[in-house]
């Protein structure tokens, strides 16, 4: 192990059920190995995108399959999820308030990702629908008119696609994924092997 | 849960690694909870043809992770990997053998199967190589004009395809994949979803 006590690097999308479920255990599975995590919003559709890689819900085999798997690994994780009647959804608005609110208070955005994640998956908002996202911004303290003039600001706009391209460039072509200590993991389903390499280090 | 002691369907492939992965913890999962298991080799190739779904190792991105990612889920599984140097291979050969040992005797064939997955995965030998497929053959006591005679007749290479085309019927898209009771499962890192529904029945 190189660095034991970095952060873990955790690159999630608004819009994506494996990383809803992975942020309801990240960071309870970091602590326990007294390390913090840095929380990374991407936008997958733009990462898909450059890398010609298509979404597994646009495959009509693999889309079936997928929404059995959403549904029963989150039970299997003890979360909470129900998947939304419209899906997937554009996020850039939730995902550029993730970055404001950052810029002040990295905690206060963490808590916010799991506000928009938890509305998104399970209670059905539609974090796409500009009312819906600026009554789940209310709830957290945001005006309404603050959150769209920051939503249609360039400067948010701008860093949320910095922090897509600095995620590409670093070999991100999926969500979640975590990087520790270098070593990059893909997927709610890699949660043992991370539990491994946090306990005992490289494997 | 349905049926309690049938039999546990596995789709695997010859070139996949991940397949390779849970060969080797399949047969002793199942048999912990009083299951068998019925072998059933495919082409993901082919698959990928009628569905439109590419190889992960067709990404340049995806690539280099699952290099890493495949060995290092062997590291994880307790399983001797080592990525052969030419891979993807075409595998059809050591599946019309798999075929043809299975209308005889279908623990034989399970029997092939593992010995060619240990043989690609661990020793490096080229199963697209028919020379080298034929001294694999002739370890496990398969003549090799007999070997070249069986991947060659029709009947053999009819059987491959019918196979493959049950398998895209029933939904299989990837590999190793399971049905269990009717409920599919995909991937070697399914296991520990596997072992509960087994333990519990549906959650």
């Amino acid at each position: 192990m190189h660095a034991p006590h970095r952060a873990i690097d955790f690159y999630f999308d608004f819009s994506s059920p494996y990383s809803y479920i992975a942020s309801e255990w990240i960071e309870a599975l970091a602590a326990r190995h007294g390390r913090t995590v840095a929380w990374h919003a991407m936008l997958l559709g733009a990462t898909f995108q450059v890398t010609d890689i298509k979404s597994p819900v646009s495959y009509p085999l693999k889309r079936e399959y997928s929404m059995l798997d959403f549904e029963r690994s989150a039970r299997f994780a003890g979360v909470p999820l129900k998947m939304p009647a419209k899906f997937p959804i554009a996020t850039q608005n939730a995902a550029r308030l993730f970055y404001w609110l950052q810029a002040g208070d990295a905690d206060r955005a963490v808590a916010w990702a799991r506000h928009c994640l938890r509305a998104l998956f399970a209670r059905g908002v539609d974090l796409s629908d500009a009312p819906a996202l600026q009554a789940l911004g209310a709830e957290f303290g945001i005006p309404a008119a603050q959150a769209e003039a920051v939503w249609s600001d360039p400067q948010w706009k701008a860093a949320l696609k910095a922090a897509n391209d600095v995620a590409i460039a670093l070999g991100v072509f999926g969500a979640p994924y975590f990087i520790i200590d270098g070593e990059p993991f893909w997927g709610n389903d890699r949660r043992a092997q991370i539990e491994r390499w946090l306990e005992k280090g490289a494997f």
